[in-house]
């Protein structure tokens, strides 16, 4: 009878959503939770009632001090550079991250790029670099540090120091169908990026079927309320909305990302991946009081200067950079029956036939494919003749061929010829950006 | 991935309320749970989607089913005598199990009370017999019939065999603020009862700030739901509505209960129990198609006959039934300011102060105090002078006091004389029977 609250009364109250949580309340539901007192089945409860009950901004932001508090705050003062990171709330074919993290640090901004693995139809920054032969995720601090002074960016794993809070209440709400809860998800990301330290944050905030932000509406109060948790903490936060309803470039999963990221870092790459890159790199090196303009930004790309940063980032981490990445077993194309033009591709239809060929994991401890996953031969408003390939889907295990192919099934169309009005779902299609707007 | 379902795709249809869960989906989702290949964790945040989301008929009917389904059923067909049960939505002081087995059974209708453990602010059965030295719950099923037949009334804990389903979401409703949820309860409860084989079936539904109930409507919507699950299930079932704004009695805590039962049993004890207690047992007999008049089921109480039915049942079951019930190493006594009549007294906030005192349980696997508990020496309507004690605290653990003083601040009200209109709060006080409606 030490613990000065009960977790059922604070439960009960935002289940009956009469009156706000104190400070008091939250800051001990969060510390208990990390030390176990608060039981896994108390908390799912709480987040289920977060979620349909909602959050007020105060609570939000005691709620993400309080993950903050449940672990360590780095600091990047000490470095020569000014600091600016990135976090996106996840697609089908976000690979931004690779070339990104090296373009910025080609204009001397630091990028100390924290990530997560794949959960859910999204994949993880972390397992797609682990394609790379000899490259390896997990850096102490020291090596972190010594890594920005000299290379300029990393990407690697957050330490387990970092909002450990989190860390649980993630994987938790991962099981507990308790994702897609605004004021958890913007908790959960500005937690993890307030106690890193950094001085500028540039949030891609995703929308579409592919995203957990199904509508506009969603994604922008999602937005919101994390610049104004960044803000309020002192971090220069800006944040884009982009469209998440076709998936980025022409490539989901690990290796075949990376491959991708490659043809980007050398100048070339998919237009809808290469245009978000740059925007966000605008973006970060603005808030890090290193402004660039669009087209110095996209010349890094084309000269090399960003390839020579990622070559130096890979190989700081073990990374053989001249290693080829790895290449699935089986391979099985999906072709069209009809000719006409691609006039619809689901991104999350995309997102779990990836997640089925064996690139994504069904628990947190199970292990990824480096080679699974799926090319993209044709994106919408493209021409399709019949018998032409789709899609390939690559896999070790071809017994996985089966489900993968159900889950594309409906989830792209081809039409005799291209449909009138644009509508989301075709805004690649219909040259409309891939950012659909900026809060900040 | 042999399971046909997910738990988190049953969840989110919960959560989104967007479509009716099918048989399928109750049936997997209550089995797997009882197998533990749905967690914990996973069943919370269903249980609070079903908290504010609600169910409709046609689910809470199967997710009942799916209980019942769970474990064995058992049949009181070869007993000697017609069987009929009671059940307590639970409230605060509310000992009526304990008078009304005894005195069911004096009128040759066996009384198969399968009861439960407290939970939350109210009392449980189980807990309060157990302050009687040696008695014990738990039964095999061959005894509890070889009582049937002998004694005619049997307080015991449900089998592990009963509705497995219902004891493991029992236990993880109550440390996840999801008991207060009508689908839920109505299925707990009527799952065991019809699982039990009983033939007939009194409810006591109990409303107001000390019932999980607090408003009329919703305790006349829990017993409709209750008594339609009954008869639709071959059991001859009734409801009574009655009034827990108050506490019942003059006592709440375990071997204070059990003092105050024994007062009934021979033939005293306070107007509400007493009342309520033989309002039950009129209409357990009629259902059991024993039916008897109100004055007889009285003179039962009066002559010895429900006191002796008490004595063997206790002693069947190891208790000794002359040793003298635990004391608690502390009292305080909570004193008026002011003289002047008792006008209010909250049950919600005694069931508070009693749970704190020890009586209760924070997590399933805390021990319960037998002696903790409050005694109430003035109830609503009644004259009180300044410096008169109008509660005495119990406890073995005398630190708890301060908390259970704080949850009786604002319980009760003292007014220099009688108010006049009667309301909710102020039944007993105003003449109005304890029983608040009939259903069935």
């Amino acid at each position: 009878m030490t613990e000065p609250f009960d977790a059922v009364d604070i439960i009960r109250a935002k289940r009956d959503n009469t009156e706000s949580l104190t400070d008091a309340q939250i800051d001990w539901l969060v510390d208990a939770y990390t030390r176990g007192v608060v039981a896994d089945e108390q908390m799912s409860a709480m987040t289920m009632a977060i979620l349909l009950n909602g959050m007020t901004r105060a609570e939000i932001s005691r709620w993400t001090h309080a993950m903050i508090e449940s672990g360590e705050r780095m600091s990047f003062a000490k470095l020569s550079r000014p600091t600016a990171d990135k976090h996106s709330t996840g697609g089908v074919g976000d690979k931004i991250t690779l070339p990104l993290a090296p373009l910025v640090a080609a204009f001397d901004v630091a990028v100390p790029q924290l990530s997560g693995r794949g959960l859910g139809h999204t994949g993880g920054t972390l397992d797609k670099l682990e394609s790379i032969p000899g490259w390896r995720a997990s850096l102490t601090n020291a090596e972190m540090m010594a890594q920005l002074e000299s290379v300029g960016a990393v990407i690697c794993a957050a330490g387990a120091g970092l909002a450990p809070a989190d860390r649980k209440l993630y994987a938790l709400r991962d099981v507990t169908g308790t994702v897609e809860a605004i004021p958890l998800i913007a908790s959960s990301i500005m937690s993890k990026k307030i106690a890193e330290g950094t001085g500028a944050l540039v949030l891609d905030v995703k929308v579409g079927s592919g995203a957990f932000m199904k509508t506009l509406d969603s994604a922008r109060e999602l937005a919101r309320t994390m610049v104004d948790l960044g803000t309020d903490a002192g971090v220069r936060t800006v944040a884009l909305v982009t469209d998440m309803s076709v998936p980025l470039g022409r490539t989901a999963g690990n290796a075949l990302e990376v491959r991708e990221s490659l043809e980007v870092l050398a100048g070339g790459g998919p237009a809808d991946v290469v245009d978000l890159t740059v925007a966000l790199a605008v973006e970060m090196l603005a808030a890090a009081d290193r402004p660039a303009a669009e087209a110095d930004v996209r010349e890094a790309l084309a000269d090399g200067r960003a390839m020579d940063k990622w070559r130096a980032m890979i190989a700081a981490q073990g990374g053989d950079v001249d290693a080829p990445l790895p290449v699935a077993k089986e391979t099985e194309t999906v072709v069209a029956a009809e000719s006409g033009v691609l006039a619809s591709l689901d991104a999350y239809a995309v997102g779990v036939a990836v997640h089925r060929l064996g690139a994504g994991r069904v628990r947190k401890e199970d292990s990824v494919q480096a080679a699974a996953g799926i090319e993209i031969h044709v994106k919408p408003g493209e021409p399709v003749a019949a018998g032409q390939p789709v899609f390939t889907l690559h896999t070790d295990t071809p017994e996985r061929f089966a489900r993968a192919h159900e889950a594309l099934k409906g989830g792209w169309t081809v039409e005799p010829e291209r449909a009138g009005a644009a509508v989301l779902g075709d805004a690649l299609a219909s040259d409309q950006s891939v950012v659909l707007d900026r809060i900040g």
